[in-house]
């Protein structure tokens, strides 16, 4: 089976391109080097391989159900994985070492964790979405809640969840209608329902910490209304929480993580005289939507590298077939009587191969920055901080879209370069298909991201935002006009597109009707996420420089193909948006 | 359950733009009236829905396996429906009267088929196969095969497949192993392995007719050497040929219908002094892949019809979830207390409609526009009949090609219509996707068709597919030019792109360099399909005219819809072409 991920890669991203060592030169990352760094993506790679890659059908194929007993039933070997992992401290990546983390850099940690989202995404979803909510009560939780629910999940003991949506809720935040109401010892009572709850009940920890929104009596209506609070399984003191498992949800992929409808305080786990799912509230009331921004942030970060993750498998696993294959003659060599060659050398299969490896790549190096972002901002002050927090703001939906996007084509075109094998359950890609199509959907439907991109980041305080990210492009451009050659070439392709982003952007909102704005912020979202992909494949080819050998020529025609193949689609999309098209909005639903 | 597909833009199709009853005063088709195709299409859609739509799902989650005595198990559903489908006498809709059918003209025949394809893709391939198996022989069979095995095809007791792949060769047809030796009696005995054979084994029909490619002793190299065999499941006298199922494969999709690895006389089935499966030649040896074409054009434009209807099924569907489901209010409304709107008075989720809309309505325009070509050629003579036929060879690639991308699309967008819900198989959307992704792959890989386009089909005969082609197109753009409005606007969009077809194809071709002039054949192939939809929905826009309603408001979004938002996107393809782009031939395979 051909590796998830490419060492090779990581390295040239982390060290010849974001130059991560610089990072151990700074107070927070200081007990750091180059060669723990190594020792941690080593680690990650040997586990992720030997652990998990290795479940990753069998999870598929056999999917969580309940038991007899009412409890959740998984294949062993998740279990197995999951404490390795959980010894190897891996989970406590990025953590403060205050609360029992290595105090990693996040792009360190993401890099080492993506390892494990290409083996297996659906193990791997347990440790990460724990992850997630351990970093938001670290950040928001009072002191007590941090030693009894943090260090636990930094530990690997405790697993997280995020409990948002319900089933009349889930792209409207604002209109959930989970019930909090204070008890006399402080605590809350929780009544309600949530739905597609990731890892929302199974027995592969000690407890569950569900994060729940929810809203507390006379709140305001709407978003300012929204409440956090902290649920758990189990009680501290150890009895059965009020939280039931309704069912769970049979997906077309990520199988292996159990998707669940939960009941809060139905009474199914409760004495008879409560009334609500026992809870802990997380800072102020009506606060609770900005608390959970700071884990669906994270998480949108996660689902793009998720994302990437797959695709990159899927690009290496038809890369290995497309040279073992073969099929047909050159073009030019009519001799039936001539032997077959590998598929690779087709045309079209390296068409197929070249734009996996710049949608995969591009999409890994575009994360790392965002991560790297994530390091910068809290490792800086003033203004450094505060430029790097927009600047990741502004990336943010890109980060999470576009690999949803353009990694599932990526695994597409895995299945095509297979042919009729990509199409049955013998190989492995047709799986990454089926769970790389769940990641355009949750964390934030795609169109959602195009109207937070259009309708927020890029104009959020005067236009901060978009003139980062056009400020930042136009650096890159300035170097890559100076290094003369291909990258001279695509600085001035690459100028050209920002420009344009950043004129279609006044455009837009020079329409006076935010109907109009917003009316195709998704194509915004899609035109936007290639000019940002073209950047960062700028960036890779400017790191790339002088070098020789196959590895930089490769990254030279993986850069070559996004610039030709790739950029120039955003023409006809700029096109559509700078027209102020009203198609869908003078569409009647009777018309349909 | 939304029905699979639409009546209204059928019958819009066939008698608003198509005019298909014209054909009735052509003498082969006499017998026939407005009201026997109506008759038909309304048989076809009461059957479909009751009897067809009700197990699709069963289908797909019940897998055919092979039972204890060897023997394939499928859901007892298949059988009832198919058992009724036979006895309407559907199955012998196109078939000439002389041979027991019912002589209808193509086009009415595959819209009564997409009823079923719609219904149930896995069911309805196993009479579809049939169709094509038995036009083939009905074609090129001697009159005691036509009798022996034709017959029973029509009426639907004997089940037809086409064995051409083999394990290691599919793309590549020249490269065949299955050998025939011919008998003392006049019949040939076949030895090989056939692989991803659709409906190779089952207990359906009293028989099963393999259509098998073998290779004859001292035959040439190549596919000049391939002839064409019939291979019963059972000899004429009843006894079970040697024709082993040594397997089924497991696939992502398209699960209810049987795809099987077959031996071809490996002794399973046969007397120990037996060498072979008992086989009859059809017409002459070394002409099989010729004779073949006949079923694989028939099978390419049906895969056309089948991603067309699977796409169609998927619209409708989310269409219905679109109007029931509410979340979010109105961008310019922010009162979180005004009630949640039907998801369809978003506009991004009105451009996922009328993007589904414009893809499928687009591509059953074209599978009947191609299908009445099949009826043109038979039903005339002379340069009438030539024409109709260089048109539909030119045509093929794209319809079988065009649907199976953008149709598939289009179940992507169903499934995100319908967020979370989409991606749960409690939904079927998400089983119209995975059974769409086959069409890509089967008859002719995607790729397979790019290079029998641009490398064959508008080259042929001195360009005189293109020129039909780009003359039909330009006939509608002076027709559209002339009704004015947007009609004419579209118009001229349409015949800069068809002019641009033009010039690039002649650019390509004088690169000189038959791997240049093919490189990005695949890009060709797609921008041309582009161009060609375009073309179609002018026609149907002019068809439209200035009839009142919403049905042809409808039509006139989805129109609107495709010139703005798609016929652009060749733009960059046709750039990219036009520069005799090297890309993916200079790559080296060590640098992915």
């Amino acid at each position: 089976m051909a590796d998830p991920l490419s060492r090779r890669d990581i390295d040239f991203l982390l060290h010849e391109w974001l130059d991560v060592t610089a990072l151990t030169e700074r107070e927070r990352f200081s007990e750091h080097s180059r060669e723990t760094f190594d020792d941690v993506l080593s680690l990650s790679a040997d586990m992720a391989i030997e652990l998990f890659a290795t479940h990753n059908k069998k999870g598929d194929q056999n999917e969580p159900y309940v038991g007899e007993d009412g409890k959740v039933v998984l294949i062993d070997e998740v279990r197995t994985a999951l404490a390795e992992f959980t010894k190897s401290g891996l989970i406590a990546g990025s953590f403060d070492e205050s609360v029992g983390g290595l105090q990693l850099p996040s792009v360190v940690s993401k890099a080492s964790l993506a390892w494990f989202q290409a083996a297996n995404p659906s193990s791997s979803t347990y440790p990460f979405l724990t992850v997630g909510n351990a970093n938001l009560l670290a950040e928001y939780g009072t002191p007590e809640q941090i030693d009894t629910w943090v260090r636990p999940m930094v530990e690997g003991r405790f697993y997280g969840t995020m409990c948002l949506s319900e089933p009349q809720a889930g792209s409207t935040l604002a209109d959930i209608t989970t019930k909090a109401v204070p008890a006399d010892d402080g605590s809350w009572r929780l009544t309600g329902t949530k739905m597609w709850i990731s890892a929302g009940e199974h027995e592969l920890s000690e407890n569950i910490v569900h994060l729940v929104l929810a809203k507390t009596p006379g709140a305001p209506a709407g978003v300012k209304g929204i409440s956090l609070f902290i649920a758990p399984k189990y009680l501290p003191d150890g009895t059965r929480n009020d939280i039931a498992l309704v069912g769970l949800n049979h997906k077309m992929g990520n199988r292996g993580t159990t998707n669940c409808l939960l009941n809060f305080g139905d009474g199914t786990h409760s004495p008879a005289d409560e009334k609500g799912a026992v809870a802990y509230l997380v800072g102020e009331e009506h606060h609770g939507l900005m608390y959970m921004f700071h884990m669906m942030n994270e998480a949108r970060i996660g689902v793009g590298f998720l994302a990437t993750a797959i695709g990159y498998a899927g690009y290496l696993a038809s890369l290995e077939y497309a040279k073992v294959r073969t099929q047909g003659r050159p073009l030019d060599n009519k001799d039936p009587s001539s032997p077959a060659i590998p598929i690779i050398d087709h045309a079209d299969v390296r068409r197929m191969l070249l734009a996996q490896k710049s949608y995969v790549e591009g999409a890994l190096a575009l994360g790392l920055y965002a991560s790297k972002l994530v390091d910068e901002e809290q490792t800086t002050e003033g203004e450094a901080a505060e430029n790097a927090h927009t600047l990741l703001e502004v990336l943010t939906p890109i980060v999470k879209s576009w690999p949803s996007q353009w990694c599932l084509e990526a695994n597409s075109l895995a299945i095509q370069v297979h042919g009729g094998y990509g199409y049955t359950k013998e190989f492995d890609v047709e799986q990454f298909y089926r769970d790389n199509r769940l990641n355009p959907i949750h964390e934030g439907a795609h169109g959602i991201h195009g109207l937070d991109l259009l309708g927020r980041k890029v104009v959020m305080n005067g236009g901060k935002g978009l003139q980062l990210l056009v400020g930042t492009i136009t650096e890159t451009v300035e170097r890559g006009a100076a290094a003369g050659g291909p990258a001279a070439d695509y600085a001035t392709q690459l100028k050209a597109a920002a420009d344009r982003l950043a004129e279609v952007t006044v455009a837009l909102w020079s329409a006076g009707d935010v109907s109009v704005s917003l009316a195709n912020s998704t194509v915004y979202l899609e035109a936007a996420g290639h000019v940002v992909i073209s950047w960062i494949w700028l960036e890779q080819l400017l790191a790339v420089g002088e070098k020789t050998g196959d590895f930089y020529d490769g990254k030279r025609a993986a850069a070559q193909y996004f610039f030709r193949y790739e950029l120039p689609k955003t023409g006809p999309q700029f096109d559509l948006l700078a027209s102020l098209d009203r198609t869908t909005l003078d569409l009647e639903p009777a018309w349909l």
